[in-house]
């Protein structure tokens, strides 16, 4: 438990019931899997005021550092930080050719009215587009690329598969920001993700500044799980790809996690890939400039640590959000 | 007419007939002012689409830079970009005491019922004070401190008045962005200030950085007047003050003033000085961050500037926005 915690956590001890049923109700209704395996290790939205939950989890997995695909000082920025920008892995043509089918992919009106497109109501504009790698095969090439598959294989440990990609885009003027979320919190609460092993790697198709609502990150608060508070609705992901309701961390936890480290924006050019843990604590500003920001997005996860049935309880979200049946190694 | 626009107001010739009709219905129901003074240099809210007017007057009025208080690199760069930063104004005890005064008028409940008060509707917190000096002596000192009327008698080349104040407060986690504008469009618009002869002090009463929605200006748009699209709704006032919706410049515009000279957002330590000239486009970011965004702000204006009738047409707004019948020089 992190020390930061201790006196909140002090104050739930009588919820602890709560996440007992919860447990046993899963028990009996979940999947015929190992019992440890699907222990809840990280409970959340379940307790009815915020707790922290010290990682349990390693952060890079993988011991022999000899064979890591990264250098040392990067290796233990990562460790501490929980997260990397990556500046030179792409050279110019290949980040030309990303941008390229980036727009190729906004401009397609098939694209468009797919169930994986997440536009905008106003305009119809696409915001997201999710399971690119299986629409646009270049992009699957990128996602599958060895370059980015073998950090995630050292960091994670084990062999890796693509739980989920996007593509998204944010618009100039009018972008909406995304609050503090662990994504991690999602995929264990709705997609049944067990442990911490998975990581996600955004490449910045667009410059990002200050101004135009860059990816803010929170150093070293991946090392601390913050239980939300508030129950998941159903079909949550049809409104929480917009905007996230639950699964919200707490004022407090967010004024002590940024009074420790600060908040660290990832300003920089385009091709940049900011590699990022599943548990670190980030958000983006709105975009009220006239730069627009896009970026792919991948996540990779340990085949060891697919996901199975929801620890919150609620239907499984649709493949194309968290990839449950049609897994394959990369 | 700026160069960027030339395009756009050809476009607009057809339009000018709507000017004529605006300006004549003022004459109508007008003041018995001088037909000069009355007229509209700066029509707004009338064209069917945006259009750009060259600013039709000085930036800095006076002409002896002998009698300047403040040097010759300050007064330039105000000219060229249309704002300073100054930051050692005042001490760090006067500021202490700034903060002071701040924290007493958000936590009485006697100023939250007031009708100067902007709060927010779902917690009823305080947002902004208008005519702060009139109710608080120490803030009215801060806001007739020989050091920002020096400055603002300089720039403007005559005595001046308040003709607004105010306190600002945007908090943390949920601070909504306050989207780009000219002040002079709506107080030549809404109060009926004649001539671009005003300008505003913010002086921050907390940290600024990138990330806690500071304001953002655009360096030279006080060179242009962009003519806003849209009629002025009856009294609003009411929601413009948390949310403006008309005055608002076009996209087209925003792009290529930005294109041409940037963004250069407000960051700095309490106490700052922010100055800013009348036809600065400003704006700023939404703000996640627990920090919280302060300042006091006063807007100075020339004596032979007073607002008349509004441009408008609509009736003018209350005396606690726009100082009209209760003006005293400082």
């Amino acid at each position: 438990m992190s020390p930061l915690a201790s006196a909140l956590v002090n104050e739930h001890l009588h919820d602890e019931t709560l996440v007992n049923r919860k447990l046993s109700n899963q028990k009996e209704s979940g999947p015929s899997v190992s019992g440890d395996k699907r222990q809840d290790h990280y409970p959340s939205r379940v307790y009815l005021s915020p707790t922290h939950i010290d990682r349990q989890d390693p952060i890079i997995y993988s011991h022999d550092r000899q064979k890591a695909p990264l250098d040392e000082a990067l290796l233990d920025h990562y460790e501490k930080n929980g997260f990397l920008f990556l500046d030179h892995l792409f050279d110019d043509d290949e980040v030309l050719a990303m941008q390229h089918h980036m727009q190729s992919l906004r401009d397609s009106d098939e694209i468009k009215q797919r169930e994986e497109s997440i536009t905008e109501a106003s305009s119809g504009d696409i915001r997201s587009v999710f399971d690119v790698h299986k629409l646009d095969a270049f992009i699957q090439g990128v996602a599958e690329d060895p370059r980015l598959v073998k950090i995630a294989e050292y960091l994670l440990g084990d062999r890796v598969y693509l739980h989920q990609t996007r593509l998204n885009y944010k618009p100039g003027f009018r972008g909406k920001e995304f609050y503090w979320h662990s994504d991690f919190e999602t995929w264990h609460v709705e997609d049944g993700m067990p442990r911490m092993r998975a990581l996600s790697m955004s490449i910045t198709l667009t410059p990002n500044d200050h101004n135009n609502g860059p990816l803010l990150l929170i150093p070293g608060s991946h090392h601390t799980y913050v239980s939300c508070v508030g129950e998941t609705p159903d079909k949550n992901y049809l409104s929480s790809l917009k905007k996230q309701n639950v699964g919200v961390p707490d004022d407090t936890s967010l004024e002590a996690l940024i009074a420790s480290s600060g908040i660290e924006a990832a300003i920089g050019q385009p091709g940049r890939v900011i590699l990022f843990d599943c548990n670190v604590l980030h958000a983006s500003n709105g975009n009220i400039t006239p730069a627009p920001r896009s970026n792919l997005f991948f996540v990779y996860n340990a085949l060891s640590n697919r996901v199975d049935l929801p620890f919150g309880n609620t239907a499984p979200r649709p493949e194309f959000i968290a990839s449950r049946e049609l897994i394959r190694a990369l």
